[in-house]
């Protein structure tokens, strides 16, 4: 039943993308490249999966949402990649954005990525403009200065020999836990039951560290052909992971036990319809890439 | 008249910014560094003389405006300025982001100011949700894939030689102009007669281009120390200008006849308050620095 979701939330959001970067210009073709790549979508799969609960949300204003999300992701890994941050050259099966298009093409295209968002959002025609206006709050605020950019920034600036477990959580929850979240929560933008987005703004903050821990576990057990990225990344950046920290299988006994108390979360909602969540809470800690 | 406008302007966007950008964190001490760094802010004095014509938008929602125009405006030259684009290291008269803090830090900057500005439009607090999701819509259109961004990708991927007056005029309108344009657009977000937003759509486009001549000219006859950033980075670049295609004195007569063509446009406009905007126009193309 996932994969089947996985699948058709993949193939909605493609094509959305494609209306939006329909290769008419050559930064279109550098932008389309990276966002149109082979992907598993998790962050627009809980977008929607999210929405389903209650309903109050069209599907084609999910697509809408989740397509933003994916772009924001986009831009953001392919900054991550550039060789003053991460320095990778594999993403998502291929050659990193700027070896196959040089660093300034790279960086212009992930500014184009996120400054696409937005405008995807304002151009829905369902959601109202107070939604809108909320949905972008979420995102900027997930993505800016207190988000995912200050956890890119602590994590390429923090020495590996610092690192804790409180700054290590931290990290994570910024750089891959906000965008996670938010993602979450941006299914229920018109939702008005605050103790239900309570609930699932904890199941996000949940997930999305189980998602980062998980990460770092695949790093280590899994490889670059699985993975469609370079395995020795944290290594070479002499990062520090919680792997590294506290060993493989307290790592994956910590991704575990989020995605089940993330699970407890869902279950307190009043609804019939948290399968495809609970799935998916799943699947961020089991998965095998 | 101006430069007491000018002056009350960069204090009421500075003071804007510093609500924002409190120095909390890293990040915000490298985004503060460039965006509260010694500028003229023509952009957000053409939000707020554009906005006083018809004086159907109020003040504090115009330096909210003006704020996300001049964040994009810093974004866009931390980015241009990268090693890998322009590779600039002297901005507003001292180093610039990458120089003082590295080029990861710039990047990720950049990054975090293109967000802040959606979210410093979001947070207003008297513009209503329309209005502030067509200003979104307006500001991603002039920033991204078919604005700014590709603007700035035509310039660092064409060769000099190839350069003619419809390729550099594209150029200019793309990666100067349009901002420009979008600025004079912000300040009637709340106006709805379609004569005079097309007379200031024209206005925009001609001072747009006017200021981005006049840079080219500055280039050659200022100095490195009135314009605080280097005056041979197009030549060392190998980008071609106007002036370089057509002469100095040729592109000093096609700016102000720019700027008259452009004043024309705005006295059409049935309003006592246009006197700003002409100030500014000819400013744009009479400046110094």
């Amino acid at each position: 039943m996932l994969q089947t979701f996985l699948s058709k939330t993949r193939d909605q959001v493609s094509t959305k993308i494609k209306k939006y970067i329909n290769k008419s210009n050559y930064v279109e073709e550098i932008m389309s490249y990276s966002a149109l790549a082979e992907s598993k979508m998790i962050r627009a799969a809980l977008v929607i999966a999210s929405g389903k609960i209650n309903k109050n949300i069209n599907h084609s204003s999910l697509i809408t949402l989740a397509t933003a999300i994916e772009l924001l992701h986009t831009y953001s890994l392919i900054h991550d990649d550039l060789p003053s941050m991460d320095d990778d050259d594999l993403r998502r099966g291929k050659d990193s954005s700027h070896i196959k298009f040089g660093e300034a093409n790279a960086i212009l295209a992930g500014d184009a990525l996120q400054t696409l968002a937005y405008e995807v959002i304002c151009d829905d025609r369902s959601l109202n403009s107070n939604h809108k206006i909320n949905a972008i709050k979420m995102i900027s605020n997930a993505c800016g200065k207190n988000g995912m950019v200050y956890g890119q920034y602590l994590d390429i600036n923090s020495e590996a020999k610092d690192f804790n477990k409180n700054i290590i959580e931290k990290i994570h929850k910024l750089k891959t836990g906000k965008l996670i979240q938010c993602s979450v929560l941006l299914g229920q933008i018109s939702n008005e039951i605050s103790i239900e987005k309570d609930l699932l703004k904890s199941f996000g903050e949940k997930i999305g560290l189980a998602f980062q821990i998980t990460d770092d576990i695949l790093e280590v057990i899994s490889n670059k052909d699985t993975l469609g990225k370079n395995i020795n990344s944290d290594q070479k950046n002499c990062k520090a992971t919680y792997v590294s920290l506290f060993g493989l299988d307290n790592a994956i006994e910590k991704s575990k036990k989020l995605s089940y108390s993330a699970i407890k979360d869902l279950e307190a909602i009043k609804s019939n319809n948290i399968n495809i969540l609970v799935e998916l809470a799943k699947y961020i800690s089991y998965r095998e890439k």
